[in-house]
């Protein structure tokens, strides 16, 4: 069974931690958010991407929540030295990774090519893409000014308040090569628990793929990244709020209604399930805390079998 | 006394060491080759510049030769994962180095830019001049075809013949800002202990900086950087050989006689002498061999001292 996931980063890679142990995974392609890439040192990083290489090839740093685990940080002490900024922490081996990635960028190789080369030398199962080959900014318009995605997130904390959020050159940016043939041949297209603004609306928003995903005949089913109105990880809690948006599984819902077959939300949240059914989709109540690999597979394995409902 | 220094790397860096401790080192300019410059993992390294930045900031590792001392290879042991060759090894401090300068040069600052920024970063006492802003490549023909200086030196350790020796894009190069007006102003011209064809000879070669050198009133001093018909460190002696020239203090000071009034040349090689005096310029003997900061301030004392005779 062709699926296709839809992913951010931190939520998303724990999802298909589970999902390749209880599927094939040479079936499964994963179409990852790019909006948040940035250019750091002038190296380019790809924070979701990297996120998903470095947990399934199981080099993530869990307790961290970022980057790679036995890391050191002779490079980024160095720069430090040098005055560069360094909120955006970067070990020796990350560094590795977006030095390769600017080296391939600059010798005109696309991110689709460089990125299905990072997931062969990280020994990645899966198929993974970028949503696109062009540079899509997510910026967050607050009361302190535009911001990149990571200054207000890693920076600044998520401090600001969203007063919107912008996806600078989404109108122009295609999906990148393999996309819509995956979308158009899947069985299962599968929004992973990530941040509904932006990560999976930023996919969303790349043109042709939201009207490919309605068109498709695969069975479309989204986990809640919302968890008794909190995010595990990350600001999507404090963004739909800001937004004006319910910080609940209903809201996230409510965001996908016009896509989705079926949704999936944590059993403590079950009280949203007749709500969020009357948007016409199913709902399916289940444990989505990921904290370890059972946890993930059980998740995973609650997805297909919706599938088979 | 306003002082150039023409300079390669290693023997230069230490002769610099002893100079700047018995002059004014805000006097000093060093023109530095930038030929040997070669990008690795698109990354901008410049080994002669760096040489006298780590050297004179004593951050060197004067015991490997090359480098920053207390290096990890954190970075290096990754990308050599990702298939990439290693010939050229690269500390993590080191790495943020290229990293820097590279993300400048992407900035459209010059190289010149970026190595008086580098040179306030390692807190250097002196002036600090590229060449040339004009990218040179130093080329060697061998029959193992044409290699650039670094493949030639340090992935195949100058086994191979040179048959030629190629200054691609010198044609075009203009010295960088400041390197005529620095010439123009010297009271002394200092050629440092520096493999004469391959680094003092690619300075010599940009367009202008010879008949600026030529044309000057300052004095004009060599150090001969063969020892006994030996180079102390790299390829100098072979590659002369190669060439046909002798290798030997009166083999170099034949190459410079056009520019100089003075040549040093080692104690254990004052039987070449006379021989060099009749290329008219004035020998004076020492010792040249820099073990210690007493050797080579003694060394710098003895040229600084010919100035005066």
């Amino acid at each position: 069974m062709k699926i296709v996931v839809l992913a951010g980063g931190v939520g998303a890679a724990r999802f298909l931690e589970g999902l390749v142990q209880i599927t094939n995974p040479i079936d499964i392609t994963v179409i990852v958010n790019t909006g948040d890439d940035e250019d750091f040192y002038g190296l380019r990083v790809c924070p979701d991407i990297d996120t998903i290489l470095y947990t399934l090839s199981g080099n993530n740093n869990e307790k961290q929540g970022w980057g790679l685990k036995d890391e050191t940080f002779a490079v980024s002490n160095q720069l430090g030295k040098f005055g560069y900024e360094r909120w955006f922490m970067l070990g020796d081996k990350d560094f590795a990774t977006h030095i390769h990635r600017t080296n391939l960028l600059q010798q005109k190789k696309t991110l689709s090519e460089i990125t299905e080369n990072l997931a062969k030398l990280f020994s990645l199962p899966i198929k993974l893409l970028p949503m696109s080959n062009d540079v899509v900014k997510t910026k967050v318009k607050t009361p302190h000014g535009i911001l990149s995605f990571q200054e207000y997130f890693v920076k600044r904390k998520f401090q600001d308040t969203v007063l919107s959020v912008i996806f600078s050159g989404i109108k122009k940016a295609k999906p990148a090569p393999g996309v819509i043939e995956a979308i158009n041949i899947a069985e299962a297209i599968i929004i992973a628990p990530s941040n509904p603004i932006v990560s999976i609306g930023t996919i969303l928003a790349v043109p042709t793929i939201t009207s490919h995903i309605k068109k498709s005949h695969a069975k479309k089913i989204a986990i809640s990244p919302i968890i008794g109105g909190k995010a595990i990880k990350g600001p999507a809690d404090i963004i739909l709020t800001n937004l004006g948006i319910e910080s609940s599984a209903f809201g996230v819902a409510n965001i996908y209604k016009e896509l989705l077959d079926t949704f999936i939300l944590d059993a403590q949240d079950r009280f949203q399930k007749e709500k969020i059914e009357k948007l016409g989709m199913r709902v399916v109540t289940t444990n989505t805390i990921m904290k370890n690999l059972q946890t993930k597979k059980l998740l995973a394995q609650t997805v297909i079998n919706t599938l088979c409902m």
